[in-house]
């Protein structure tokens, strides 16, 4: 079932590269062993890409088979100096807001206009290791099916409900009426081991987190029932996004099971 | 005390983009506003360079005059996109094992052989953040004075001592003599919050943190007195090195305050 890559094919996979393209198309393209495994095991991919080399490294990967690439079609699918050789093209999933945040769950992060993809990734695979039931953008992110989010996830975009383009109102509202509670992340709250003593951790929890330069508007922290700060003893004014959102997600997951 | 930058002046600051020509100067370049502000406050820079448009915008990070740079230079010293246009030229901290880790330490960070320079340097701003005593890397390591290890450390390393190029034995010797607790971050390890509840956070602790890709080796995990793993309660195998990081600095330093 496998044979060389056609030009049709190489140009649509070229052509996921840019994000007005994937929206059309609503696929898109993931790179690298570990995250075409994730994908071959929770995202159903429509093809896989591979260098011969890849394609005999990783047998498991394309038992279904797959389209040829040379090393020239690796670099052009690609800004990665050390590529794996090895793609996967996937459907992009679409949850609506009322499938994700349901009366089951109990632990929602609310990322407010997240730009940077790199960031986008690492806190959805952090949503994914505190066990986190979805993942909410609000319109003005970053997409998340970029390139370089879908490798900084590695994998955990096939975890986990991600939902794009919700305003942050909606969004509010959506977790309320499931009961949990609303945090944002801000250096002007209550400080987080004093909520957590305070057994506010161990309900519903949903989080709000800020952009990475201009952290959460006014308006924003308004909609939260508690605004809460990550503890810092050092000289360092804040952590980045990433950081920050595997503190409080790991502090509220610890609390949530005990 | 203001005036076009020289010739020379420039070419140097452009070689101390070289891990080489840095090494032997002594001396690193910092670039963007926050961490330059970091610098005039705790680094002693050297020289300031900055355009004119930089430097009135920010006076205060000039008052001792600066270099002056046109457009075409910024580009030459930088690869940021959006860059701000003003930099310093500090002195390399050079610390010894002796000096950081004291009697009075009671939180340091040991990284085993971290490769990538953006890693490193958000690590260093965690440790900055949770109040660490010290960062330790060990031969192997990138350069903490990489540009984007200062970019991305935003101005921690001008906080806290980084003490680069030492043996994982030596560094887990010397924090051992001072009555820390040494900690291996691991996925084979007891639970973070068994340890913690346990109270193995709530004294002295050093924490080896291994690399990006492969971890820790056999080796330094035995050296710890424990190797410690952070629950994950999805499907995500693993967390990035900064964000691991992150919690374990994050769990102990709330545990030592308490």
């Amino acid at each position: 079932m496998s044979g060389d890559i056609t030009a049709t094919s190489l140009r649509f996979a070229r052509r996921l590269l840019q994000r007005k393209f994937r929206a059309t198309a609503g696929e898109f393209l993931v790179e690298g062993v570990q995250s075409v495994r994730e994908a071959v095991a929770y995202g159903s991919p429509r093809a896989i890409l591979a260098t011969d080399e890849a394609a005999e490294a990783f047998p498991d990967l394309v038992r279904s088979g797959y389209e040829r690439l040379t090393p020239d079609h690796v670099r052009a699918l690609t800004d990665t100096v050390t590529s794996q050789g090895i793609f996967a093209i996937c459907g992009t999933p679409t949850w609506s807001l009322d499938q994700v945040v349901t009366d089951e769950a109990r632990l929602v992060v609310i990322c407010a206009q997240i730009r940077d993809p790199g960031n986008l990734g690492t806190v959805i695979r952090c949503a994914d290791a505190f066990g986190a039931d979805a993942v909410v953008l609000t319109a003005g992110s970053v997409d998340m099916t970029n390139p370089k989010t879908v490798r900084a996830s590695v994998g955990s975009i096939f975890h986990l409900p991600v939902v794009a383009g919700v305003d942050m109102t909606t969004a509010v509202d959506a977790v309320r009426r499931r009961g949990m509670t609303v945090m944002a992340a801000d250096g002007s709250g209550t400080m987080l081991d004093q909520v957590a003593d305070a057994g506010g951790l161990d309900g519903k929890v949903a989080w709000i987190m800020g952009n990475e330069a201009w952290g959460l508007p006014p308006a924003d922290l308004a909609v939260a029932d508690t605004v809460v700060r990550i503890p810092m003893w050092g000289k360092a004014e804040s952590l980045n996004l990433s950081t920050a959102a595997a503190v409080c997600l790991y502090a509220t997951a610890s609390r949530q099971r005990r």
